[in-house]
C-alpha cells in the first residue's frame, strides 16, 4: 500500500520548521501551489496568500527566521485520497529570546500527482497574537 | 446509501443560527459529547470547551444571543466513516447594530450511531476580535 502523500509533506514541512532546510520541502511542493495560511499580516508577513513554489518556500524561511518548531502532536486527522486535513498543536520557541509558544492549527491539504497543490491553514490568531507579545490584550466581554 | 452523519447535523446546526431554534440541534448532539470552539473567552464565554449535551445547547443558544447566520460557504470537506472535516466560511451580522461579520472556521467533528460525540473549531480569532470592535488592533511588526 502506497504511503498517502500527507506524510512525505508532513516529514518536509517539519523538516524545515525544525532544522531550516527547505530542500526535502522544495521537491513536495507543486510547482503551481495554492497556499494561504490566515492571519494578521501586520505582526507576521508569512501570513496571507501566496502562489507558485517560490513564494511558499520564502514564506517557510521567514516562519523558521522567527520560530523554531519542537513538538507537534495531530490531534485529529482525516485522510481522502488527495487530500488531508489534520488539526495539529505545534509547539514552538521565538528564535530570539527563546519564548516557549504553543499554537493549535487547522490544515487542508490537496494533492496531485504526490505534490502538495493547496494548503489552507487556520489558526487561534488572537491566542498567538497574545503568546507573541508577552501580555493580554484587554477585551470588552459581548457575550 | 445512508447520508453521512454530517449532512443531519450541518443542518440542525444551521437551523439554530438562522431560526433560534435548537430542537434539531438536540437530537443529533450525543449525551456525552465533547465539545470546544477555540478562543477568546474573556469577550464571548461561549468560547472554551464543554461536556454534555445541555452545556453544548446553552453555547449555541449564547451564539445565537450575540450574531445571526447569513449564509455559509464549505471551502474544503473531508468524510471520514464517522467524522468530517470541514473548512466553512460563515457570513454574520451581529444582533444587536446589524454589523456584518465574515469568519472562517474549521471543524473537525466525530459521530457514533449517526450522533455528534465530538466537535473541534478553529477561528482566525484575532480577525474575528477586530470585526466585533470595529477597529484595528496595533500590532508590532514582529517579522
Amino acid at each position: 500500500m502506497t504511503e498517502h502523500s500527507l506524510w512525505r509533506f508532513s516529514r518536509a514541512l517539519h523538516h524545515a520548521l525544525q532544522e531550516r532546510q527547505t530542500d526535502q520541502l522544495e521537491a513536495v511542493l507543486d510547482d503551481n501551489i495554492d497556499w494561504a495560511i490566515y492571519g494578521p499580516i501586520d505582526m507576521f508577513a508569512f501570513f496571507g496568500a501566496r502562489h507558485g513554489k517560490r513564494p511558499v518556500i520564502e514564506v517557510v524561511r521567514q516562519i523558521t527566521d522567527v520560530v523554531r518548531l519542537h513538538r507537534f502532536d495531530r490531534e485529529s486527522l482525516l485522510l481522502g485520497e488527495d487530500s488531508a486535513a489534520s488539526l495539529m498543536r505545534y509547539s514552538l520557541t521565538s528564535a530570539g529570546a527563546g519564548t516557549p509558544i504553543s499554537v493549535r492549527v487547522a490544515q487542508f491539504a490537496q494533492f496531485e500527482g504526490g505534490r502538495l497543490t493547496s494548503l489552507r491553514a487556520v489558526i487561534d490568531t488572537f491566542d498567538l497574537v497574545e503568546q507573541t507579545l508577552g501580555r493580554e490584550i484587554h477585551l470588552p466581554k459581548i457575550a
